[in-house]
């Protein structure tokens, strides 16, 4: 009696996302990671599938074309992209699929598939998204700039969303994700006839 | 930054919410109880506004044409309802309200109410559901006939609820529970203006 869904952990840069990400897979071996399609080069290492899923310019904007994916994004010179087939094969099979990706993403995926749980991650306060912007000195100060104010108009779509989750200590946003997880699991909707699954089942296997 | 909601737990005769509302009553002690108005007698030691507000078949009356209840039944030779103000006033200070009742009174707040949180308590077979009503040796056969009957019709609404909740072993329904408590406040729709509230917060308050 598991039913799957699309987790999307989404949030401002500085909200800390990549690492309550990481955090909530490490702490979760059953949630999966949605794997990303992109036409950039595989670095050394990388592997097709598992990294993501390597394709050509042609082949990306077919996908886009044939509406085969969720939300994508032209970043520099490269597209990335979420693969429906790959979600919804995760779910179909009743696993916990989790995308991490910025506001602009989530808010696309929501406009092409509602079923899935939104998670908006907040910094504590502005200040500290700031502070962990330039902690990791791998931005300019104008491009430090541009993601605060980007930061700062993003905190409007907080609405679009279903959860907020604030991210003070890693831990404890991990832990306030685990408790929506368990919830929605629970959701009636995501059932589609609990009332036969109750009468099949024989005792103790609900 | 918390936000109060009423959480309507309900379910069959059998399904065990009356143990488990008050397991999860005893962990969680911030939680409030519903008290109910209702026109019978006190009963020696029952204490106005603490087990129930007792009041005259009149003034109840009035309540109901005021329309000042969430649900209210009448119950062989009495009535019971809920009082609007005391859940309203609880969620207003940002309070979590219990309320435990049967699934014709939740299907009653439903219509009135719908920003409540509604939890369908289910047994885990409906051969267990038979044994508890058998166990609590306070019915005739014929009347566990009836509430038998009765539980399997009630099945059919399980789709006006939020969440459901298998009640295998207690503990373990309470902690469905709180999972669920945990996520719904964490729920963006009970928040008016989170990037206020962001912006606002000193470091760490939020």
């Amino acid at each position: 009696m598991s039913a799957g869904f699309l987790l999307v952990l989404s949030g401002p840069s500085g909200s800390g996302k990549g690492t309550v990400s990481e955090a909530l897979m490490e702490k979760n071996e059953d949630i999966s990671f949605s794997t990303s399609v992109t036409t950039r080069t595989p670095r050394p290492g990388e592997v097709n599938g598992e990294n993501y899923f390597f394709t050509s310019i042609e082949d990306f904007e077919n996908m886009v074309e044939e509406e085969e994916l969720l939300e994508y994004a032209f970043v520099h010179t490269n597209y990335y992209g979420t693969p429906k087939k790959f979600v919804f094969d995760e779910i179909e099979k009743g696993e916990i699929v989790l995308l991490e990706i910025d506001v602009q993403g989530a808010l696309q995926i929501k406009k092409r598939y509602k079923e899935a749980v939104f998670i908006f991650l907040l910094p504590p306060t502005m200040d500290e998204l700031r502070n962990r912007l330039v902690k990791r000195d791998t931005e300019t100060e104008e491009e430090i700039n541009t993601r605060f104010k980007n930061a700062f108009k993003e905190l409007d779509f907080v609405g679009e969303y279903d959860y907020f989750v604030v991210n003070n200590e890693v831990d404890d946003a991990v832990e306030s994700i685990e408790h929506i997880i368990a919830a929605e699991k629970l959701r009636v909707k995501r059932h589609k006839d609990i009332k036969k699954e109750v009468l099949a089942e024989k005792k103790g296997d609900l």
